[in-house]
């Protein structure tokens, strides 16, 4: 089987989804595609790449995974093809494959200049259509990776500016709101690990502050609280997550998406 | 064939969907997965209902229909999979499946309990990407439902306060508006079967009222009527709509779901 | 392979086009469907038009393009089947399959009367479901188009009032915006065969006009301008497009579809 995901800003209005998917079926009769959105925020390199790293671990090994979020288009940016933990990645070098590789060095990396394998002509402004579709369509169909350009060496590939969360000395920690999905829950940048669990380090508890309101602990559920009551718990993508029992934490607290969350922890220790 | 269709509150924006195909990929690659919507509005479990219906029947025989729409997710709702009409319905147990049985008895219905068809560990706040997906996919691919878990007595089933309209003794019938369709058409919940047809019942015609407008007697359709005039005839979910020739009937009524439609019989009778 | 195309005005919250990837799924389980679009403006044939002219020559031969943009629907007009090189096109005779054969003459035109390959009953509001979705299934497992009806003379085939831009004797070319895509680029009917190139008639060199801004000559890509500066150049349907470097240029000029576009020709010889 041959699957491939899109994950592109082109929307749904105009023909470019399609017609990507048009040369990719005439390239690869038999690639399964899946929309993973075409709603990206035009240009929004960030937000396409956390994307990529909350989808593609769900996928079948060998999946090829394309993202088209390239302002870039046309000029001389690289295009890089690569393998990482048994799936194949497709996209340009603006940090959109930035997130994937973090703790998982690539297996493989090349940047993708061989034309044989793209349309031609090739336009200056859609390369989705004239180089990540018959590319991904290829890679899909087994091509070997290596025929696509020379080695890419992964410490060079563009990284963006997204700074990890960390404990500071005085328990405090500070998290962004990285994306808010369409319920309104607030997914931010704090993941599992950075949490400590009831039962461990003594105790402790924590307290997470967004805005002027303070959330104590996390649920376990949307409904282990009242109904329009704000929570936090760890979401689907293994990260903190705010939100509002049957309703929007977006509404409620009147945030968007970059607002700052803070956690201290908050030891409960009985005196003795 | 093994063919799923989906119908959720997910939107388009996030990764929610494409999870859910990766995941029914991964079981199950000869699946076909087909969108109905994911624009439910949030939560909208009498929407998706309806959408249930109106779409199921113009599928293959076998085909497994997924419904997440899922306030209760992570809370002891029950997850049911049932069949019904040669057709196979996976969804929570909220109402979202009544509407499909009103005449047609369940062949088959149970409870989802098997672990062994989850994704491990299983999340609190995405059941579509860790139950319903990976249930679906062994469904479509043959699995016997009672491996699911144990019978479910249909008379348990949650059931959604919605009163079926009915013909008063004076010769009235109140319906609702149930959904506007992107062209502004009114859908309504008055079937078919409830209207007289002409040359029945005495030669009676109907009168529909809505809002302070009369429309009399059903049109054949949209362009029998001049353009920017409203009618009524039977849509193609074979109910009662309300419609606007080349316009929004939603607009020229300034009206929204939920809204009351009335009809009356007209005796044409002539005197003798 | 059997590869089905859709751009319809169906929008995707409600559940037409699900159900109409239904009942193609139930006539041909092999057919592979890709959307197109479904969010062309309600009852806009001439977006529609455009559209399938953008997107068919990307695909597979023999792939089935399935146009549903049809006011007329259950009035008198006919639907039309033809084949235009090697590839397939079905839809109303509204105009919408005019601008594909403006140089390419039809190989085969038929009207599509034959009701075997119907759905039955037919609704008078939703041909996609009821002739369009089955008449494709079967257009796309081999039938042969002349099953489905009498020839029909491309030259009675509806045409829409849309004015080729011309080079006027005074050197001046007027054009129009015809598409506004997710980005704000401003797509515009004045194709490349229309603009001198660099270094022919002369080292003629143009002059671009919209609203008050005067653009000079094409430029390559988006970046070969600063970002938030305007430019012209090809665009990825081949035609002159309007553009803001890392902007929108609906919002730079406060247009929209419709807007007219002017081209000057410059002779740049210098004085001898």
């Amino acid at each position: 089987m041959a699957v491939i995901t899109l994950i592109t800003d082109f929307g749904d209005r105009d023909e470019y989804v399609g017609v990507m998917k048009g040369v990719i079926l005439s390239v690869n009769p038999e690639a399964r595609i899946v929309d993973i959105t075409h709603q990206v925020e035009p240009q929004d390199v960030v937000q396409a790449a956390y994307l990529i790293c909350a989808s593609y671990p769900y996928f079948p090994p060998q999946t090829v995974h394309v993202a088209v979020v390239d302002p870039g288009v046309g000029s001389s940016r690289a295009i890089l093809a690569g393998r990482c933990k048994g799936h194949l990645f497709l996209g340009p070098d603006n940090g959109i494959l930035s997130l994937i590789s973090d703790d998982n060095p690539w297996e493989e990396l090349v940047e993708v200049r061989n034309r044989d394998y793209f349309l031609s002509p090739i336009s200056r402004t859609f390369h989705g259509r004239d180089i990540f579709a018959p590319v991904a369509a290829r890679l899909a169909g087994g091509l070997d990776i290596h025929k696509l350009g020379p080695v890419f060496d992964p410490r060079k590939m563009k990284r963006l500016h997204i700074e990890k969360p960390q404990w500071s000395d005085s328990g405090e920690l500070r998290g962004t709101v990285i994306a808010i999905d369409r319920f309104g829950n607030l997914l931010t940048d704090i993941t599992e690990e950075l949490i400590p669990r009831p039962g461990t380090e003594g105790d402790c508890r924590i307290e997470i502050r967004i805005g002027s309101t303070n959330i104590s602990g996390l649920s376990a559920c949307y409904d282990s609280v009242s109904q329009g009551i704000p929570l936090a718990l760890i979401g689907s993508r293994g990260s903190l997550e705010i939100s509002v029992n049957s309703g929007s934490a977006r509404h409620y607290f009147g945030v968007e998406k970059g607002c700052k969350i803070r956690i201290k922890k908050e030891n409960r220790n009985p005196p003795i």
